[in-house]
């Protein structure tokens, strides 16, 4: 189910059972799993490769680079990124195109959860069943298991396996 | 006056004199008072109750679960959240549905102001008139007059009476 | 370029070939030099100025009082602000009008770069080709050429002068 309000390239891949709502854009090349939900304004960029029965809360940015495996939830407002020394012109001053800057790839494992508007900086893997706070910001790879909270995020602990 | 590109459900009730702009979406069961302002991209999810003189910022997201007392300020961006382990699916790998998860409630009482790009942890108080300071993570309850910043959001000083 | 999505005031005026992307909206009085982006659902509020070859990033959201000069970058979800002390409503319990409070003024210099879902409080400078980190919230004028992180952002480093 698709709102008529989204703007889903024909050049995707959309799972059976996904149900995407208003004010979507999924861009070309993408490919989204079974069963996932895509909430108001979230934005699926270019060949982003989404898993089967993945939650994307309001407003969640994924860009170019980024894959996310199966029963991962990505909260409200969380944003991804995926260049590391972001600039809008070239030395010359000439503006940037797509071919001026090299894309970092990001990778959210199976089970993992992105808390609200959490931001995720270039290149990170975030392990399995992890649990990043909301409003953290990830600075570097998040093992499996652990609670990640802050600015930068910092381990606090475990999350329990009955959870997962 | 509602947008003619908000989608506003039949089953919510809008207080005279609201203001409700482009791509806003208010879901079944919410009631929104008199005199408020919902801005571009704001997401009043179902049931959520608002009252009378709210000013809703930009892409703000009100999540099931959220109450908002007269005469509150919500910044742009500013996010709320109702779940404390969110995952999006269950143990046996099924995706969770509106009855695998328990609803923490929120509310914000009369005359207090959220800053911009917020994020408001679940079954959180924030009191009276308190200030919320832009960017911050409000991990605990607020007492009523309070200004907290910070992520965690910790408490710095006390406003002033003449700013409420 | 403009997307039928986008809703642009015609009292607004763009540059030569700026690209303006579904759901933005650019309000009256707007100024918008030549070849920017301006990615989903950013919005640009009444009179905000902007120069050539400026990037903006999906939700960002430029208020009134902002000036952006040529070259900048703005990161998706990054959100700027324009009230030291945000209020709904005046002493006497009214909503508070345009007339009703005092706008900041904040300056974003040449090639400068907001990285994503950063917050910029109000009346602040930020240098020429200074880099404003993810997630960062900034309280404060940041130096020409400086790295700025955090909440909230403190100086880590200097730009090297390549990347500008």
């Amino acid at each position: 189910m698709i709102s008529e309000h989204a703007i889903v390239s024909p050049k995707s891949s959309i799972g059976k059972g996904t149900h995407i709502w208003h004010w979507v854009q999924v861009r070309e090349g993408a490919v989204i799993g079974a069963e996932c939900v895509l909430a108001k304004g979230v934005y699926i960029d270019a060949d982003v490769q989404i898993g089967d029965r993945v939650k994307i809360q309001n407003n969640a940015s994924l860009f170019h680079g980024v894959t996310i495996e199966d029963g991962v939830f990505i909260g409200p407002h969380a944003c991804f990124t995926n260049d590391k020394v972001p600039r809008a012109i070239n030395a010359d001053g000439t503006l940037k195109g797509a071919e001026d800057w090299k894309v970092s790839k990001t990778l959210v494992r199976k089970g993992a959860s992105i808390g609200a508007n959490a931001t995720i900086l270039p290149g990170i893997t975030i392990g399995e069943h992890a649990m990043v706070g909301a409003g953290s910001v990830v600075t570097k790879d998040v093992e499996a298991y652990a609670k990640v909270v802050g600015n930068p995020a910092r381990k606090i602990g475990v999350m329990p396996r009955e959870h997962c």
